[in-house]
């Protein structure tokens, strides 16, 4: 029904995910509405970010230089490692400008059932980084699902005989939430993490 | 929060329309999680659709071809012209698969509002069209909407006298709509449109 050179464009964009046919149709009609100084400038963007784009040494955040700006920054308490599973969780947790010290991304995490084992994630880099340097905590970040809790044990396992002090993120209701609709899990672990006020 | 790079084609992707912040992130990081083969087809998409397409110099249509797919199709009756507003409407129309006709698009409505004129849009090229050829029908099939309607009614006045059969789409309740939720401007349509069962 279109002319062929729309018609790769509208597929290219369906293949985005969260994009339908029908956003992916005005997405593709959006481009061609654009000057070419546009439509250049949007390309390049992507063409640059995957040319630029490296993994740090140290902590394996994604940045423009090795090592990235949170590992270079004088400011970071290089003795306080958080530990997440992935580079979005490093953005999360910046946006709370409550976190001071460096982080270290796994990657992943330990899943058996997807094949994912320790080896495959960056679980000796960071044990590398703790053998090396003078680190005090640990502060385990993964997510609180099956596999993150998995992960979590498994490093904090490994960590404490090294005399680090391991820390977990509490797990409870959210902010804004309701206990009427809290599941019992995540109930329980509230109450197991209650502090005194 | 982030390296320029990321923070650049995060920017890019928000400017799209019905794209927010969250999703542009989710976009940008899922280019980055591609190959670079396929993240270079994605970007060629773009520079060639942006390259190759041209509007049809009779119908207006966008197309890689001049005439375009529509025009320059023998099995399609030509002394039938169908007027859109947009490109988009084309598409529309032929997901019917009940038109056998041409299309003119006139690349907009008539808007004093928006101080868009009759001049503004593709009227003088659809009278050279009707004018030159053995036209017998012109449908008008702008949106049924202030705009679309008086620009109806202005190319219905000069083409009538021509000597050209003129006819509006139908506009009245869509099929799977309720009479109860209707609002009072489409019912009248939809009333003085009654047709004999």
């Amino acid at each position: 029904m279109y002319s062929p050179s729309i018609e790769k464009l509208i597929e290219n964009f369906e293949k985005l995910p969260s994009i339908g046919h029908k956003t992916a149709q005005r997405l593709a009609f959006y481009m061609l509405d654009l000057s070419n100084d546009e439509v250049k400038e949007f390309t390049e963007a992507i063409l640059n970010a995957k040319k630029n784009l490296k993994f740090c040494s140290q902590c394996f955040n994604i940045a423009d230089t090795d090592p990235c700006y949170i590992c270079s920054n004088p400011k970071r308490d290089a003795s306080t490692i958080c530990v997440v599973e992935d580079v979005r969780d490093v953005i999360a947790m910046e946006r709370t400008h409550e976190y001071n010290g460096v982080y270290h991304v796994l990657h992943g995490s330990i899943s058996p059932m997807n094949g994912i084992g320790p080896d495959d994630i960056k679980i000796k880099e960071l044990l590398t980084r703790i053998m090396n340097g003078n680190v005090k905590e640990i502060i385990l970040a993964t997510n609180p699902r099956v596999e993150g809790e998995a992960t979590s044990m498994y490093i904090s396992k490994l960590v404490k005989p090294m005399g680090v002090k391991v820390t977990r993120i509490a797990r409870g209701i959210p902010i804004g939430g309701d206990l009427e609709y809290t599941d019992e899990i995540t109930l329980t672990k509230a109450l197991e993490g209650r502090s005194e006020i």
